[in-house]
């Protein structure tokens, strides 16, 4: 049965679900995905046709533009439950924003706001089973546009698709997270497109992230491509640095991600008085900091994982590892977030958006 | 009916032929297809179940990983169709090597060599009434991999898909080639993926290249990232200099593709005892030479346009004209390359692949 709601969404319901064949207790990140996906086309200059329907394949020629060209933007965000049933999302005008501003680098024409909202709500309340209360779990949201139109040649795509895909989450990273700084490879240019969601920048780093593995790394902490004396991101994460009690990440360039999560942390530390330095970050202070006992913490910042605590780092052939501290940032952080994110606190900041 | 070769390649043919339907005359570059592509996918570990089919649509998951992070390669390359009926490749294991560097560049396996040569042969003697004679016309080829697992995390696909598809082509530039030296935007980073023919290396230049041609600009000669002082390379073409008699061309990196019709340019240039430079190209030098009178020529090389001769360029707010010259390098190159690659000359190389 099609309905179409007064958004001028068409609403297509699956016809039983599929969450009781999900065992919630352990999900690989991004594998599964919920009942329904929403989708939009962009054709003849508009965004029209938005739809609900069953999560299920495409049909596109082999020859979009996407295939060959890369044309294709995405973000990541996140829905919580508490524990009286209250569904909530976390700054997402942020993502929208960030997803527009992608999608121009990229050449893809803009999505209109209250669209991507009402898609968000509608989606996520008929969905709303597939997220689960309780700390750590969240039902991921990944909206992203795809350049459809078919032709081998290397212009922009007339035609796109917007859709969002639902895939229910446990904790991202689990364990000590070594991470290893880049000395050869990099991640993006200045006047690139490392500032964007965009497709390429992840596949991008898959092949120096492999080997990195090999040496015993889950993560590359990219350094400029000029230098490699500068600290950028994780590819998936920002990264902060504490060095006795101040908290130090780099600025966001053409080449960084204006992370939400890092900016939360950023706003987070303002009020907490903890003192804050935005600014290039260089691997020998790092180092030395290490060297003579400063470097209290690294760690990531970024929507999956929320915050995620750094072991150990590898630079050269040489190995640092960091102190475990009974009280770090790193653990604050996540905490005072995820009690924001689920509703467990005040929320001073009006960081929360609800769904439902 | 389904055959399968003794190449192992399943072969499933149209029923009836789309030829017809096509205006030979009037070809749009890369957006009319011949009658069947092939595919071949990776799974379990290893390349199987090749196909040559007819061309039609993908059935895809949307949460396929080249849709999210980009991981996917091309190549393009063309075959030619002499008087006589005979239908001939341009350097194909130039591709071939290319494309699995390209591939181990983004995490993606490596496809075995014979059955990249056998599918070739057998697609394309299978749509040789495509490739029509003439000097101009060719059927592009375009051989490309895209990464085909469900799964919204970064990290490598567990699946693919490799496809050759085949397109019909005239001439693809036409009129003068206008160009502008790019001082803000950037194509590649060292360390990067720029000598990869990675699909997102192309959807990022998209943007940059609008706001050219918003400037009447067809095109961006891409610089350095780091100062914009050094000229490295178009996009989809490499770049050659001719100051006085001497033809100068940037050094491939790894920022810079490794062209097919730039080495072969080279070579070319070597046996005509024409003096050659690879070496890194100052966007100062290029200014100067045309302000004494000595830059007699610019011209892009690659396998859609072959030759491609720069009328103007810009820098800054400056515009820089070339002279017209009655016997240019660009003509001569483009000549000499053709009538090989149609068949019209010796072949001292052994440049040529007949398919049939």
């Amino acid at each position: 049965m099609n309905i179409t709601t007064p958004s001028k969404i068409t609403v297509r319901k699956i016809p039983s679900s599929r969450i009781n064949e999900v065992n919630f207790n352990s999900l690989q990140f991004g594998s599964v995905f919920s009942d329904h996906m929403f989708s939009c086309d962009f054709k003849e200059g508009r965004w029209q046709d938005p739809i609900i329907q069953p999560f299920g394949p495409l049909t596109i020629s082999p020859a979009a533009k996407v295939f060959h060209y890369g044309q294709a933007v995405f973000e990541g965000m996140k829905a919580y439950k508490d524990d009286n049933g209250g569904i909530f999302l976390f700054r997402p005008e942020q993502n929208f924003k960030r997803i527009n501003k992608s999608a121009k680098r990229m050449a893809i024409p803009e999505f209109p706001k209250e669209l991507f909202f009402d898609a968000l709500n509608e989606i996520l309340q008929l969905d709303s089973e597939w997220i689960k209360p309780g700390i750590g779990n969240s039902l991921y949201i990944r909206p992203f546009v795809i350049a459809t139109q078919a032709g081998v040649s290397a212009s922009p795509s007339t035609e796109y698709k917007f859709m969002i895909l639902l895939s229910p989450a446990q904790a991202y990273y689990t364990g000590d997270v070594k991470v290893v700084f880049s000395e050869h490879y990099s991640r993006a240019a200045d006047g690139g497109v490392g500032f964007a969601k965009a497709a390429g920048n992840y596949g991008a780093q898959f092949y120096p992230t492999n080997l990195a593995r090999e040496k015993g790394f889950q993560q590359v902490i990219w350094t400029d491509s000029h230098s490699h004396e500068f600290l950028e991101e994780a590819g998936t994460m920002n990264i902060f640095f504490r060095i006795n009690d101040t908290l130090i990440t780099a600025p966001t360039s053409d080449r960084i991600l204006d992370g939400v999560t890092r900016k939360s942390v950023l706003k987070l530390a303002e009020t907490l008085n903890i003192p804050t330095e935005v600014r290039r970050v260089k691997v020998s202070e790092i180092k030395e900091a290490h060297k003579n006992g400063t470097l209290m913490e690294i760690f990531g910042a970024g929507t999956a994982a929320v915050i995620s605590p750094i072991s150990t780092f590898g630079h050269g052939e040489k190995i640092f590892d960091l102190p475990v501290l009974e009280e770090s940032y790193a653990t604050m952080f996540k905490s005072k977030l995820m009690d924001i994110q689920y509703n467990r606190s005040e929320d001073p900041f009006g960081w929360r958006y609800r769904v439902l």
